[in-house]
């Protein structure tokens, strides 16, 4: 009896070891393929060059959508679509200034700042200028609120250089930019700067989204570069300032938008879907190299690495570029509400959204079972730089399926330390973007990708 | 006496996780030091910047001794000295230049290509014009022999870009440069064009050290950037071509050079030797900005962070900038003949010069048991990135002492992606170094040498 059991064991582990040897040659290939071949870098450049910003509602995100069409069609999906969803429609509306003006013994002294107004924000309109107040946190902003009328307030909450994952410095400060306008209002601010959410050691200032409560004042607000933001915190040491913002964004009427869909149909089981996706929208004032058309190059570049080399996946595979991520995430939503809708079974989703960094790993929102499963896939991955799986994690437009039908989600994690540096600011460009990394965050998620296919989650 | 045991192992266990807690704290310390008040970014910009370029023998090295002399003083070491030792000084001599002349149906058509002259390579001295031929490997070069002959060798061997990391495709690329001269003069070459050892989307050369056999006529050689070269070879395939080489290499007569060495005295173990260090020469085509300014103000942080948070360190370390790697490793073998010759105990040595980005672990040469060693510290250097330990690694001017006296060396490992797009070329440039890369390199190595002071190896 126990030879047996021995035998059964033995004949167990052989098994999986084969299947480990298969499924790391396959893995191979695909890295080959995509190494050797890939079209990711070509087509970030024409992504970035040729379209650049593309904010939802934007004629360039229509370019971008008509791009993306045709990659899928290129990649030789065996089907491509266009989901349909109403977007927001925010446009900027002119050149976003501001300026401070320090009353020192000597007369006073203005300096123009480099800001950006924030993503959502209702502008200015014509030059506001009021005394403005430093906060450096929303503790002391309720410290200050009784002389917060009337005035400016400068949110100068620091990224915390300590933490090793940036994503968490970001998590904590990018609540000042969410947030901070309608904190601010409802002590009678009428303004508001904020530091932007970097450590970069350059001045840029980096936008994203604000929301305003409802009954609130929708107060102006921009995002102040670092240098800027440390003169001013500097000044107001030991003089008092004014600073003027002058904006111009506003809300046009919500629009049609559309996420970009390409499919490869399952061979064994087409009615278990596998989705796989980034977002093509970006912000305007860059070219939304990394944030995320890295992720939609990836995404695009999966697919034709497939079909390269012959792929056929058992379950169906949906390539996803999300409609509207920065600003609204009506694409995500839709998507999840479209599939819900239509009674799919969504086995998992996996999104690139981090920048075209080195990866490092994936972070997975699941249960125990299938984080399990992830981690014992660590060394099938890990040759190709994933050698940190963590719980938690997933993305912004593939939470939606999570939250409906409790889709396990994960995320491509990349190195994160340049990602602050450029993210939501001019300096998200293809030139940032370097093509091995970014190739790499394709073969991983290619990997995954696969081993779920094959194995299920 | 199983419940003894079971205590005995209870209280180890209990013992060891209190000490990793320890361990656990004091390096969230170091890390939290070097991450919020590091002065290795600034010390880079100086070194770039107001020195630039420093090739052993060059007034540039001159400067940069004393630079690093007194970054180490600020830092606070306990002792500073300069380590004499004779460096080779090899001089560019004037500009690099290069073109090729296609002989089509149409006429001749010339274009110069952007090349850079090895290093060690004596010059042309005057324009040397010879028809090329093109080997894409030695096995292709040996079938070619007989019409080599007075010709320039152009090795067209790609860097693999299948390899993840990217230090095994310059392992097999770099003999071209290393050897191709002087193999392709046993046949009766003139002339040798490299191409560059890089997998970089520009057209820049890389330069590195070439050795000429004995014996053999010394044939000046250039690399050329890889739009050049893919040009070259293009035209190759259905033209004739001849390439014009014209540099000026030459050696000087050997001079003096320093190891510049700053150490702190162990308080327990004094004459057991710890060593950690980077080399501060570089190419002079570039600020040598990732090689190794990064691994010089890495160490000098190391020593500063310490100092910083009051540790005192069990044993003597060592903080090296090595005089001559790029060109000679005289510095190298200089530190571990005098530590031979005064029969100093050198228990350990790391080195960082594979650039300053995002650290994804360390490399080590030693016993199965030391290696072992290191892997039971993964837990605690993991959290700062490195999470990859690997057998096999050091670095080239800690070689000497393991050969010497079997001293373990380990090398960290950054990410390798970006590294040979700009190693050796004119933009390894201080522009190209993100901060908290390389803060993050020098947070790991502080983690493992206080772990190495702390438990011996």
């Amino acid at each position: 009896m126990k030879k047996l059991q021995l035998l059964i064991l033995f004949t167990a582990i052989t098994f999986l070891s084969n299947a480990q040897n298969i499924d790391s040659i396959f893995i191979r290939r695909i890295a080959d393929e995509i190494l050797i071949n890939s079209k990711a870098y070509q087509n970030l450049r024409v992504l970035t060059k040729q379209i650049g910003g593309r904010l939802a509602g934007s004629p360039q995100m229509v370019k971008a959508e008509r791009w993306g069409y045709k990659a899928f069609e290129d990649a030789k999906s065996d089907t491509t679509w266009l989901q349909q969803c109403m977007v927001p429609h925010w446009v900027r509306g002119g050149k976003d200034r501001a300026n401070a003006t320090i009353q020192t013994k000597k007369g006073k002294r203005t300096k123009a700042l480099d800001v950006v107004a924030l993503g959502n924000s209702i502008g200015s309109m014509k030059a506001l200028t009021a005394p403005v107040v430093e906060v450096f946190d929303f503790d002391d902003l309720e410290k200050k609120k009784d002389i917060i009328k009337g005035k400016i307030v400068f949110y100068n909450y620091k990224f915390n250089p300590t933490y090793v994952r940036t994503f968490q410095a970001y998590g904590e400060a990018s609540q000042y930019r969410g947030s901070g306008p309608s904190r601010a209002a409802k002590h009678g601010a009428v303004g508001v700067v904020v530091r932007s959410m970097s450590h970069s050691t350059d001045n840029n200032p980096h936008t994203g989204s604000t929301r305003y409560d409802e009954g609130l004042p929708k107060i102006p607000a921009v995002a102040v570069g670092l240098k800027d933001a440390d003169w001013l915190s500097e000044n107001l040491k030991s003089s008092n300032a004014s600073v003027t913002i002058h904006t111009h964004g506003r809300f046009l009427p919500d629009t049609i938008g559309h996420n970009i869909i390409g499919e490869l149909k399952g061979t064994e089981f087409p009615n278990e879907f596998i989705t796989v996706g980034g977002h093509l929208d970006s912000w305007d004032n860059c070219e939304g190299a990394h944030d995320d058309g890295a992720g939609c190059v990836q995404t695009i570049e999966i697919m034709r690495a497939f079909k390269a080399v012959g792929y056929q996946p058992k379950r169906t595979i949906r390539f996803v570029l999300f409609a509207n991520e920065e600003n609204g995430l009506r694409g995500g939503n839709k998507y999840a509400e479209a599939a819900q809708a239509k009674g799919e079974k969504h086995i998992f989703a996996l999104e690139s959204d981090a920048g075209g960094f080195t990866p490092r790993g994936f972070g997975m929102t699941g249960s125990d079972q299938q984080f399990q499963k992830l981690l014992s896939w660590k060394s099938l991955l890990s040759p190709y730089g994933s050698c940190e799986i963590q719980k938690g994690g997933g993305g912004a437009d593939i939470g939606p399926l999570h939250r409906t039908q409790s889709t396990p989600i994960a995320g491509l994690m990349p190195d994160s330390q340049r990602y602050f540096d450029l993210h939501h600011a001019r300096n998200d460009v293809f030139e940032n973007v370097n093509k091995r990394e970014l190739e790499l965050g394709a073969v991983n998620m290619a990997a995954l990708i696969y081993l779920v296919d094959k194995y299920g989650m």
